[in-house]
């Protein structure tokens, strides 16, 4: 088979098991997306995601909601599919509205339009922004 | 030459003058950065550009802080050395903190991440996602 | 049709069979993959990119193995998913143990996270790097 | 030190050399730019990479400049300073006005865009477009 | 549903319903494709852009089909499939040979390497093309 | 000021102190380069990146210059500056030889380059390689 596949719960090791309970626990939630199923051959690298995903997304000096729209805004510049599908879903689970998702939409195209034309212009970086 | 440099105020026509005016005047400042005296050559892109500008960075279904952040994440993932530079300016001018920017940062690299490991694992998308 | 679609060996002209032979005989294989069926409405750049490969991905300067794992880690980094399911399977046919394909990704994610905050922390390169 | 460095006329081999003969013949000029400089650390991919600029970059199924302007397009998206800054003075060189390159520059910039808006809507193709 | 699906045309608002009226007038036809369908919910974004769209993609400093190529040029890079299926339609339908889709497709790839090339030398910008 | 700086050894926390001794000792080395020095904003992006570091970049399923090679190939693909210099640097340190870094050159602009074949053509995934 060209991939891995997708580690169930039924079938991992008591390390990868406990990483997915904290999964469902931290979440409050009874599954596992396909993410954590397929990171779980490399439990090393598994633990360590799971690890900064649950310091870095949670409430700290940016909000919940805003560090989704951040990790939205990289996934939609860099065309990750799966990234785009459930990011999108976990922003809605912590409250974006239909006219935050467009708005974040509108952002995300305008600055990469602003990127280019920065790039294709060859524009100096102002003394005032060093 | 090989760009086509800068357009200041005193050279600019009447037109990319007024958006010069309303640019300083919307943000309580006295002078333009280089990335509008680049765009003023284009009058027509120059205008629609700050008009959307004006439009979605300010107060709307996100606010002025969140759309700056979201703006900074898509340009740091493009590595656009302007861009980064004039928006982690305006973004400390609408209040981001050291410790805002630090988790921007650490967010946005873990989204990057992230999103490789969900190209290389050629992971399909979760059916309660879609 | 909106693409050009795929060019079977029997229906191919003897310059584009020529290449399909010489690729099934390199590779030890009867079988052609969609990448040179697609590139073969264009014989100029089959031919091209087919005499690159041979001499790119063969053992020189560094080994097959390595050349497919630099070639995967850029697919990667682009998401491009044709390339990523072509290349793991050439890898893992040059020897890629799963440890290996598991360690590759963890890098690649890595580097592209760190690629980000190079960036985003804006970091001058050091002397001693010049 | 870091790179390589650059070859010069003088102290470029004969095989070196006859590649920049033909690139200073072709074009008309009594110069090599940096990137052919560079890449004669190489000179198996010097050759291939002048030979296809020969053969794409010149008059063909698409003319000379709309090569160029596709060129540059590409290097603007990938943010490549170097190939912006060439191919911007190679494409006035084939006569690109400046209208044409604030044209290009806008159609860019909004390409960039609507492939964002494209993947975080999660489009799907149209039937008809398959 | 985690997207916001496609707008129909008599589902549209009398706004957005004007605007695909106009969108089937200018390109002499009877369908919307879902790109305009899925912008549809947000309505000053798909006003924008199809103003925009309007404005560039028509006969200008550039003509209808160098725009359109350029425009693929870009979707390729960032490999967009939405954005490379509908533009590669749209370019056959301005009047882009099969030649010519095949030479794009050579210039896109060369540029794409060429520009890694230039990234990896660490080549400097020649002080002719500043 | 814009960006935060570098914090160097002497004005750093004894916290960050500690990691920079540790980098010193591993690489047997008397100097932190910038990088560290800018993550030490962040001491728990810090500590984690270079306990990832040490763990990826050493010998392991893949020997360490492999590592070196596979993370280069990430930054020349990226454009980023820094991360180019710095692993340029470090892959010569774990012996990458002149005509090896010609030939990684070389496949990361190949697969850049069949990455946009790939998708332009829009060509589909092989059922072998699914």
């Amino acid at each position: 088979m060209a991939t891995l596949g997708l580690i169930e719960y039924t079938e991992a090791s008591p390390e990868v098991r406990a990483i997915y309970d904290d999964i469902m626990a931290t979440r409050k939630t009874d599954w596992i997306n396909n993410f954590w199923k397929a990171l779980a051959h490399d439990p090393v690298t598994l633990r360590k995601t799971w690890e900064t995903a649950k310091d870095l997304m949670s409430h700290g000096p940016l909000d919940e909601l805003t560090s989704e729209l951040v990790y939205l805004a990289v996934s939609i510049t860099n065309s990750c599919g799966y990234c785009i599908a459930s990011h999108t879903a976990s922003a809605r689970k912590k409250g974006m509205t239909d006219e935050q998702f467009k708005e974040l939409q509108a952002i995300v195209a305008f600055a990469n339009a602003n990127n280019r034309l920065a790039a294709g212009y060859q524009i100096e970086i102002d003394e005032r922004f060093r």
